[in-house]
């Protein structure tokens, strides 16, 4: 029976789902100091922006294994400190469904102009126009992981035009067009739709730039689900300022929560939500470290083993 | 060549498109008096609330075909005045691709609470919370004509569950569970959406009262897209008073334009949009005729021939 020790706010659910599955030897700690009281003897994480630099210490000695409750990575594979010897794992397969859901509510919320009538209604007011269509729109996806996947498939459902972006070509046979990090302006000049799903990692930080915004169509909606450090924050804003017809739907930030000051949340051309997106079910992520657990004990592979060099 | 009058605020836009597929006989009226005059010899309408009355009288006695460029057809099927010789025809297979991203606008605008997303930005308030999902929710389509077909497309493709109630049976293999007229309070009672697409007739006016909607999940969210005579607008503005977690989105009412004084426009669980939902292209209206016209020509079916008796 493993020990273990689980790092996340409300981490007596979590040792709730693992009892009820046999697993009783579950600690929960909520800070940092909670956690190093319960590290000596642990063996598996499972936690979320756990404090990476305490795995370095002898109290995680016996520390085999971290399950991230999340999907991006990119706090943990930055802490180099992390002995070799600990496997990360994070969420895959789990987030597709409730991020593109979160896409397609903003795509047909900038087509059909729902501030719009949103407007109309506050002041009864029967203001009748032609809404548009996502139909034989084109949509770029840049990531085809399991959210980018998910997103294609949505997109289908709409009849969009779909071309995709993948650095390692993965995937690259579910769009109409694919492209490779080489191609970035050409493959953001023909897009309506932009969305970010890509990781962040030494080749993905400050891809979008002021070049690439302004190779993007004048009234083109870009969706950012991804991380927020894979925008300059600064270009964004200023082309925004410039470009009234583009749209920019952010869930992410480069620094998160979004400062009160930032112009940001100001712009009426931009929509933001506080990375919320691909919030992750409970009962889910603890279904997939179930399956992860009952592969640990049986010695098999686990599923979303973070592969440290690529960053994800 | 047949003598055609085009009858709508934008007749000029389709007498266009006649005359680049070689139709040259085409007179355009906005009035009724403008219709009156064109009327003598006119072989085919095609219209938007042509004032029906005229097709009894003597100047439109060469009158064969009216067209009309929607797909509810409840105002002409409703006059009997009009002579059982001329045939009548609505668009049909056209509305189905808007109609159904205004439903999934809607449905997503609902379950992830975009309203209060919308109102955090207006406040700068950085308020993370846990969207729904329309996973394994379900959906409840009523009306399994063209329209009907393209949500429940849709809806599977986000893996909600699907339940129909279709008048005739037609359809009925394409959902999970199939109802019919007899079963209008069990289909609604495991529902967390509903949509209308049905056509208005005698049917199915007022066929959503009190009584169906307090059978209804107390938060459930109905939607129409259809007439607004399919619900008793009073029995929805009392039950919406006090059912406070049900939501209607409403693009149809029993009158429109939906009055000023109207006590809908200031409920705060109703999205009122102004009859927008599936408002036609004039390019694909102009194409369902151009194929319509060269059908008649050549002696064979019309597309979407109106049954009279049947009411649609």
């Amino acid at each position: 029976m493993p020990n273990i020790l689980v790092y996340y706010n409300e981490a007596e659910k979590y040792a709730a789902i693992l009892k009820e599955h046999g697993y009783t030897s579950v600690k929960t700690a909520k800070t940092l100091d909670e956690a190093l009281v319960h590290l000596p003897g642990t063996e598996i994480i499972l936690g979320w922006n756990f404090p990476s630099h305490l795995l370095a210490q002898p109290e995680a000695a016996t520390v085999q294994w971290v399950q991230s409750t999340g999907a991006g990575i990119d706090n943990l594979v930055a802490d180099r400190t992390i002995p070799e010897k600990i496997v990360l794992t994070r969420i895959v397969d789990q987030f597709g469904g409730m991020i593109s859901e979160y896409v397609f509510a903003y795509l047909l919320l900038h087509c059909k102009d729902i501030p719009r009538l949103l407007a109309a209604q506050a002041n009864r007011e029967w203001d009748k126009f032609s809404p548009g269509s996502l139909e034989g729109k084109v949509i770029g996806v840049a990531g085809l992981g399991s959210i980018g996947v998910e997103i294609v498939k949505k997109a289908r459902a709409f009849h969009m035009k779909v071309h995709g972006l993948s650095l390692s070509g993965k995937n690259a046979d579910i769009v109409d067009r694919h492209f490779t990090a080489a191609d970035w302006k050409t493959f953001v000049s023909e897009l309506d739709y932009l969305v970010l799903t890509l990781p962040l990692t030494s080749e993905t930080r400050h891809v979008i730039n002021r070049d690439i915004l302004l190779s993007m169509k004048s009234n083109a909606c870009l969706v950012n689900v991804g991380r927020g450090q894979l925008i300059v924050e600064s270009d964004l804003i200023e082309v925004l300022k410039e470009k009234q017809h583009q749209t920019a739907v952010l869930d992410v930030f480069e620094k998160e929560p979004l400062d009160k000051e930032n112009p940001l949340w100001s712009l009426s051309n931009v929509f933001i939500t506080p990375h919320l997106s691909g919030l992750s079910k409970i009962e889910e992520v603890g279904r997939f470290f179930i399956d992860n657990l009952r592969r640990f004990e049986q010695g098999a592979s686990l599923q979303g083993i973070v592969n440290r060099e690529r960053g994800y």
